[in-house]
């Protein structure tokens, strides 16, 4: 019997957003895996940690900060390997994922790995995306609207193009792309009801006018530009 | 000392895929609202129906199932009169949303109208769109790849404009759209690859390639297409 290989999404940070299931899962974990930064700390152990047993086994995935390529496939490779030691020793392994784990997650990384081989489930978590919009209190998108979700580290020509079109969009991953983002949504005259937001659901929190964004934004920031009808009326 | 508006994301119909929060206020609650076809069972106080008090009170929101034309303002505008009366009174209201409040949720038609004079809270909550892709074994978007959220009952010719472009793609509120979906798909030469989800972590869930979905789908189901590199490879 070997054991089965849980991706679970732990929702955007405040550990009270974490599903029932997601609470059961890691409670009860005998082994648990995260990504952590090298030589930093995992958020996704952050958002968890008061639900992680003293007993629980922990496979750390030190994951380079490189910005240049990835996914960092060597890491991947060893940790996948880890991972399935335990799996054919019959024990399943609970991976935290920060958000949901197959909306821009890495677990996709091991999934892609180990699914062939072993029983994979993923647990679906609450995506940063929308708790942000409940953060700001505005809708992502109403009735029969388009939303468009966008990565802000696209280049600033392909960028200007996804947002030239009318609808709602949400802009992922903006850290230090803030400022190329601002320029772009400035240049097409979508300022208007632009929102800035970080640290969506945490302690540190911020939400602001896209005008009034600080300089420099941390990794887990987004911006929601509204569309035609933000509120269905 | 008026009562808060609580707007509580459900998930997709697994109960286990509540948040805790949201347990928490149901569990807690002494006033409930929720979104109820005329005639027909609320599927958002189905989700719930283990976690509310017998104690509490219930406001259903009788909601006409008419296609043409939406919201039902006179729906609202009364479900937002009696809600506010129990406000006034200062007792709470939480109200049961199916999938995520802010992500094509009803839930935006009483924000808008008791927002300015109530505090008012959204508890985001797992959407439709990532228990289907955590269902069908398959990441939404890797990477720094777009993901575009359209819904189906668009116009065909819309509908072709927005899936012309490369990228990945979710289609929401499939139902009665299935057949223009499917021709608009075939047309475009994304049929492969392009998977059939109805009812995403419920008993009745099924999860088939596009070309083998029924000819009738509920409203609750959706269809999922991939990008250029779903797995992030």
């Amino acid at each position: 019997m070997t054991g089965t290989l849980w991706g679970v999404g732990l929702g955007p940070g405040d550990p009270e957003l974490l599903t029932l299931k997601a609470h059961r899962l890691i409670t009860s974990a005998t082994v648990i895996a995260y990504p952590a930064p090298a030589g930093g700390q995992s958020f996704a152990r952050a958002i968890a940690a008061a639900f992680i047993p003293a007993t629980a086994r922990e496979i750390a995935i030190s994951v380079p900060m490189q910005t240049a390529r990835f996914p960092a496939q060597a890491v991947y490779d060893r940790a996948a390997a880890d991972i399935a030691q335990h799996l054919d020793d019959g024990r399943d392994v609970v991976t935290l994922c920060e958000g949901d784990p197959f909306f821009y997650g890495s677990f996709m990384y091991l999934y892609t790995r180990l699914a062939a081989r072993y029983p994979c489930v993923t647990v679906p978590g609450v995506t940063s995306m929308t708790a942000a919009a409940a953060a700001a209190g505005r809708p992502l998108c109403a009735r029969n609207e388009e939303l468009r979700i966008v990565p802000a580290p696209l280049a600033e020509d392909v960028l200007q193009a996804r947002l030239a079109t009318p609808g709602a969009v949400a802009i992922l991953k903006v850290g230090r792309h803030l400022a190329k983002v601002r320029r772009v949504v400035e240049r097409l005259g979508r300022a208007a009801g632009a929102v800035y937001l970080s640290h969506a659901t945490l302690p540190g929190e911020r939400v602001l006018p896209l005008a009034d964004a600080p300089e420099t934004a941390p990794y887990f920031s987004l911006i929601l530009l509204p569309g035609d009808d933000p509120y269905g009326q």
